[in-house]
């Protein structure tokens, strides 16, 4: 099959396995331009599955750049919450959402960090009410990579670049299933295999994990009635979305208090063009206290200045180190990806669904912020622990692999 | 220069002349995606102007097609009013609105006009709020056309593409004043030339138009308090667009009852995709009655039922025949260019700029509908004479050309 075969194979199991779309369920895509063809096929599979309305928000990545280029210092604390609330209406009349996410690591080559990190704070303070439509499942919604020029030239630097994106695609490819004899059957066996792992983990009633390895020691308490969530949710309107395709997780709810310890950060970060590697935090009382970092600091710390919840976190994900993407033993310089190779917490918003039904999520424990960044801790020489409420210990994982299961 | 060399200056005069953008005030462009390197020729030029925020809308044809082919039939009568919605905002923000027209005659070849005419009366319900805002000028706008490929082919089919293109784009820049020497310059004196001809036919207070030869025989009366605009107008944030660039027309209101006669189109109307051809129209107290047409007449009595003013004229135009797009002797199968080398009429929502400040728009006889579909109906052969309230008659145009001037 061709690549474009292909790419029409996974737009069709992004609208099923992954957005779970209802018939005449209206769908809302955001996609960079150069995405066109593929934007075509998610269309294509949307409209036969009965979707009455597929509209596509294209983002032009030289539109951003103009911005730096061209705008003035000020304007860059403007952001477009006319369109966020477009969005929010459109959520309310019940469309999905489908993010493609094409990657420009390139684009803001020589751009201060500092004005990246202000336009980032305004696009979220702006989109505050949308962000919290999908994070609450309010909406069925699915988050998926795709290949840009500007991301297979990173990844594969010193392959030509119609190579580079082709081998950037396979790769893909293979950890979306796509190239399974029978892709859906698949996903319904290794949804299986997540659910299972959470049934287990939700069984301990655990109150804290412990991280060693790798330069981490770092115990992140969990917040209580914290739900172990993996692979498909439940939606408000019934639909049963994979919200982040691949997913290869299973993951919960930190205390915002009770996160102590150190983070050493085993892969990079990689926020909009920035690169914030080598990564070391010291946590007190759930706040990041201390942030070094070998590149990409001043940005991080911009970011993590947002508001009060952004020292915070609001995610800790399990991955085995054996996962169809950390097989692939490339770094992907994307969280969609990379998170689904390695273990990692999250600065920033935490997800309701990791919060007990009917419970308070501020009273359990569950961090707030318009802010939400995953950063990879996980590798094969890394142990987790599960401390009980006695306070005796579990082994979860060994050697970066599970030993729950 | 190059094509993007002249892409460049038209986007650039676009901004200053066509939309007088404000410091401070944020853009909205709606663009197709092929018109992606002008869009950033436009995004430059405000942000240089002192635009904090430019975002672009892009719009796939694709998509449309995709949804012809692929969706329920039902489905067409929905409408992104959510997007809609957004936009109002946007505009309740202060922004502006840059229309980059970029036609794709042949998008919906084989659709059958009444599925098109649905979906278009259901993105005119949808977006009434949003027009209704240009309309009234509450905020600058600007329509300016695009060269697509799409295009290029039906206006120059013998060409190779390229050439077609090119050439359809020298043409554009010809008509938009772009290559002289000082396109600010140019665009001061013409605008001087329309509104000096503003002032004679305002001055005449004329109850109506009298239109002969070439098959039509119509009197379009004129509402009351009826103005002449042409060139520039005044928004109400006080800026001063040119809201259809190029433009070469004055105009004013008609009265929605006193239409009577025989109108026969001088040139095709393109309405996405679909072109109406040989129109014949016979009026009667301003009712276009009896509809004819060689070509796409089910599409228009599609448009015409879609409301109740659809059916009567919300515009009358006056062009000599000897203007830059005139001269070209091209058919350009876009009412943007055409609309500005003929005469015309135009069925649906009348401009609220050419009704007396202060006056009730419907007592004043003013129409009101979702629609705006124009047709030419000018061509040299045709004489127009001004009906004073006296009865008294004096001579517009004759054989095409003004000779009130």
């Amino acid at each position: 099959m061709t690549i474009d075969d292909l790419q029409a194979r996974f737009a069709a199991l992004c609208v099923t396995a992954g957005l779970d779309l209802r018939e005449g369920q209206e769908l809302i895509v955001s996609a960079p331009i150069e995405a066109q063809s593929f934007v075509g096929h998610v269309a294509g599979a949307a409209y036969r599955a009965g979707a009455p309305l597929v509209t596509c928000l294209y983002e032009d990545p030289s539109l951003i750049r103009a911005r730096f280029d061209h705008g003035a210092d000020e304007a860059l604390d403007c952001a477009p919450g006319w369109l966020s609330d477009g969005v929010v209406k459109a959520y309310e009349g019940g469309a999905a959402r489908l993010f493609v996410y094409g990657p420009y690591p390139d684009l803001l080559t020589g751009v201060a960090p500092e004005r990246i990190g202000r336009m980032h704070a305004a696009m979220a303070a702006a989109s505050a009410a949308e962000g919290a439509f999908t994070a609450d499942l309010r909406v069925n919604w699915c988050a998926i990579p795709f290949v840009t020029q500007s991301w297979a030239r990173i990844v594969y630097p010193s392959m030509p670049i119609a190579e580079a994106t082709d081998k950037l695609w396979n790769d893909v490819f293979d950890v979306v299933r796509v190239k399974s004899a029978d892709p859906i059957a698949a996903w319904r066996d290794h949804l299986a295999v997540l659910e299972t792992r959470c049934q287990g983990l939700q069984a301990l009633d655990l109150s804290a994990l412990h991280f060693v390895g790798g330069g981490t020691d770092l115990r992140v308490g969990l917040a209580e009635g914290h739900q172990w969530v993996g692979g498909r949710s439940r939606a408000a309107n019934g639909a049963l979305p994979v919200c982040n395709f691949p997913t290869e997780e299973v993951f919960t709810c930190p205390h915002r208090d009770q996160v102590e310890g150190r983070l050493a950060a085993s892969r990079p970060i990689a926020l909009g063009g920035i690169v914030i590697d080598g990564l070391v935090v010291t946590f007190r009382n759930g706040v990041a206290e201390h942030v070094e970092a070998r590149e990409g600091r001043e940005m991080l710390e911009g970011l993590l200045s947002g508001d009060k919840g952004a020292r915070r976190l609001g995610e800790v994900g399990l991955v085995p180190c054996n996962s169809p993407v950390a097989r692939k033993e490339v770094l992907f310089y994307n969280t969609l990806l990379d998170e689904n190779a390695a273990n990692h917490i999250a600065f920033g918003q935490s997800y309701s669904a990791c919060i007990e039904a009917g419970r308070d999520r501020n009273i359990a424990g569950a961090n707030t912020s318009a802010l939400h960044i995953d950063c990879m801790i996980g590798h094969d020489a890394m142990d987790v622990d599960g401390v009980l409420k006695s306070g005796e210990r579990r082994a979860i994982m060994r050697a970066g692999d599970f030993v729950l299961d």
